[in-house]
């Protein structure tokens, strides 16, 4: 159930739909938009009466929500959803704000891995001055072998602050558990929940409970209902800052290591008002297919694109085929500022 | 085994290395290039002695080729292909000629299916304004039910040309068996395999045996390699110029009908120097997704697109859901014609 | 549109209903049961008037159809087919019949391709001996490559007549275009058409007016529903003996070459009444797997299995590693004759 | 690496090669086996000389372990490992032992979800009457949607642990979380990890210190590479009695739930010396394909099957659609005790 107000509702009409909601035992969400705030209702076990509520002065009307996603979905909010990553989110030192599902693609760029001061900061510099908007490195790193390198853990954490105050931009790094969360969310700007976690439903509440947005990985073998069916766990729990991203799905295919499927873009920005960027060094795990991938992703509309950088990539301890040398990196993003204005979009350099 | 010649050698040197080639029993390919000309070996049961042929004056070295795919390999010609649709293609009243594979991105376009004259007609007029440089549309249908339409068949064929006649621009048309693969070459500038027949091997032979391009769809779950290699089917009877049309795969997803993986774009451009277009009508079955998989299809770097429009989708026999309205071909045609300079391409109106 | 005729209708009482059908210009297929007769409707438009039929003498009731298919559909022909392989086929010297579908289940063995007359003997010999009922061999093989071993066309079946002779045992091979599927027609008892034509619909068409039963191999990426229309194809030509062949789909797994997707037995028994018959050999593309697969196929209800058999599959032109040795066809059948009672099926000798 | 001991090495020659690994600063795992123990090696960065352990007294050889998982591989323990669930495992009261990759074969069933008291120890009855060997049932339920119903939690554990009480048989049920696990650890005799969570590191993590046997599901689109390395993450933490389950893989196939893949069994047979047993009621999602599945997994060689029993499942919180009835558990049970023999396994009732 979903109880849209008119426009120029007051705060104290929300609030009394809201305490209905509440003496009925159910939970209340309020999502306030440019013109018209909806209020989504969820615990309720079967379907309610739109009565209930459409009598409460500035109730436009109660609309049963079809979709098994509530909070998510565009009957939901119809606005796109803006999500701002850094500054705000912290009083610790930070940087941004960085705006997400605005008309500024947003380039997140770094190492897969975060492997010494020296490495980060190195390429935090090269992927700054080209023009990244957003800090990427893995210091949790979940590997499919227990003896792979695991990544530096809360010693990665404060690596990549430090070259948060080094560069000047927000970070965004994996948590791939509760705990790892809690330190995830001390130290970074946004929390990325990883493909093999996105069902790790326990993982997905304790984000919901964050105070930082949320990038949640598109699962390897996920339908676009399982996908946003997981951001609408994160949202469950009141966090509404959640970014999708689609970093290719498994397939009969070989050419690539994942299939990467542009065509969730438009799917979802149809069913759901959640900002979607694209990851094409996992979608594809090859160098030379990463630049026209990425391109690709703006021109169907991702609200931006995250890849991976290094410097000495023949050297990387985790996913070396796959990043880009620096200078590759910088024709990149050559490349994807001559193409975003003709998708209506901007990619800006930060100052 | 591949003879690739010094650059500058005769005539005279390349007819004695293929005489060579054929009193040893096997099928002699030449290939010439801008610089040079390489020569292909077909039919060795196993590996050949290289000094066969490397004692031959003109001959620069004599390879083995490691991939099972020989003829439509880079290894076999460095230098892209480029293929000529219409006018030069047939003695009968044609259009064009229009290239595939070179500095223009070549747009097809028009029904699904042929229904009538008119309807055909009309739609061909369209897509000419709006800047296609050839028109597609089905008269042999195939169709996963006996009882569905199966197309006009030879009527069809008529109807295009017509249309052809009218417009100005070649045509391009599916031949589904031997039968109608012989009509096909005769009315149409361009023969199409559709994906359900990629593998239809004596379909694939006959076609390396027409005096017109081939268009080879991607079978619904072809590899890489079964793609090349039924491309290789047709070039070994004779038929060098090939187009390959990635059009969807089948994959877990149910957002769209197939998952379009243009990936593979980038993944054959390094593997075959033939051209490689891009169908995003069929890879989405949804009109709405058109639109941005194409711009991603020319983001990607293929060589062309191909789109289903139709002025009354409603009423078309065939995938109507997927077809384009022609007033959003016109938006798709003006969003990619500012998109080709981002990858160093065109799309000129044909005059 | 089916009409179903009363227990003891009387054949002019049929007859009069085939007449009302093809006086309205469709199609009328008559299936008799054990108890009833059905009789579809092809080629109409749109849905019909049960009324039309249902005041007929005899007429028990006149269905919608609600699936696409129909001559195959459980709803058409609620008993098993029975499919008749051998002697009642031809004219020519036979064997057989063998009758698929029925308590009995059917043991098909022999190699991937018919290489010479000695290696098909000793081999059709040592099948039979261990209790083969039909036995297996290519003659026209569909390869990836146009230069990989393509059979010995005519040659091979000639090959195969003789060693039919020579055993007493029928013969199933595989067409792959109209031609070879006439000689196969004239050689064979049994018509294969392979995954890679499933959908290659004028080889259906030609299938369906063959006089010879069909056993249809499924695409490696057919859904149940293209599977079974595929065979409608075949029936709507006229050719009601099909049976079905799973023989493993294409997935991401890489442990065996393609999936054996056994749960499609039952789900084809729900939806239609024709046998189903597994090939493990290509399902796995492993000896060592083909064994327990073959086991669990007729442990899931198939009506036979299928599975390769060489003497000397180190030497075999195609696919010698999924090729059994004979004293593991001898084992298999062991297994297989005490697995059946299990399922209230039987393996026996052919004497 | 792997140091494999001369047959007869005394415990003071292993004692001297677990400590000589330990000095190198890596971990040791005694794998004892019926006649030689093997001695594996993890947490070294690179290869070893073999050289520092062939010279040491009671050692056969060492050797280089080619396959990135090692502990649960072929080469590191060529025996069979035989898993005991219950009675040993615990200090409460509990039942059993039932071991798991001997002669019998194993049958897990209950319900989908622990419902309450009543309906538990109903089904629980039910089973064990028919010979079910361990009674299954969850109490943490991972669901798509927040708003499911997510099992009764500790609670359900205690239902779980009471229903044993009853009819005293161990009980199987799954861990989501580390929390979680914590509490299955504690009521339950074998800790299952679902398919969602096959590469959720920390939770295996977790499974590895726990003293009970684990249960690993494969996940929905995992490589039987990666589930072997998820088996791997929790023998790496010296957890060693882990239980594989092929449940179904996500494909194209839209007949039943999830893709059974029967043919992993005996591909990890070969690769692994763990046992592995099928759900077919996940794997198929549908009743009438659970039993014609079931018969197959144990004709392939499966070590147990493990299936869903309600008593009442048009009323079952969870899964309902695939649940069997108890009289069809009963004839399920039948027909298993006849197929058992054929594979050379037995099935006996517990007294």
């Amino acid at each position: 159930m979903l109880v849209v107000m008119r426009p120029g509702a007051t705060p104290e009409q929300i609030k009394t739909v809201v305490e209905r909601i509440r003496s009925l035992g159910f939970a209340a969400h309020t999502m306030p938009g440019e013109h018209t705030t909806a209020i989504g209702i969820t615990g309720n076990p079967g379907a309610l009466d739109p009565g209930l509520f459409e009598e409460l002065s500035g109730v436009a009307e109660a609309i049963q929500v079809t979709h098994p996603w509530k909070l998510v979905s565009r009957e939901a909010h119809s606005e796109d959803t803006i999500v701002r990553v850094g500054s705000m989110n912290s009083g610790k030192p930070s940087a941004g704000p960085v705006t997400i599902g605005a008309a500024e693609v947003v380039i997140m760029a770094g190492p897969c891995a975060v492997e010494s001061l020296e490495q980060t900061v190195t390429i935090a510099r090269a992927v700054k001055a080209a023009g990244a908007h957003i800090l990427r490195g893995g210091a949790f790193k979940p590997r499919t072998s227990p003896y792979s390198f695991q990544g530096l853990g809360e010693e990665g954490l404060k690596i990549l602050a430090e070259a948060r105050r080094e560069v000047g931009i927000p970070i965004v790094t994996e948590a791939v558990d509760e705990r790892s969360l809690d330190l995830v969310e001390e130290y970074a700007d946004m929390i990325q929940i990883g493909a093999r976690n996105m069902q790790n439903f326990s993982l997905l509440r304790r984000a919901g409970r964050a105070h930082k947005p949320v990038l949640l990985k598109r699962g390897i073998s996920a339908t676009i209902e399982e996908f946003l069916m997981s951001a609408e766990y994160i949202a469950s729990e009141g966090n509404y800052a959640v970014v999708l991203c689609e970093r290719g799905v498994r397939t009969f295919a070989d050419h690539t290591r994942n299939t990467l499927d542009l065509s969730i873009v438009p799917a979802v920005k149809r069913r759901s008002h959640l900002p979607i960027i694209v990851d094409p060094s996992h979608g594809t795990g090859r160098r030379h297919k990463v630049i026209p991938l990425a391109r690709a992703g703006v021109a169907v509309g991702a609200d931006g694109i995250m890849v991976e950088v290094h410097h000495d990539p023949e050297h990387a301890l985790s996913d070396g085929p796959q990043a880009l040398y620096p200078d590759q990196f910088v024709e990149l993003m050559q490349e994807l500022r001559a193409l975003a204005p003709v998708v209506k979009r901007t990619i800006h350099s930060v100052s």
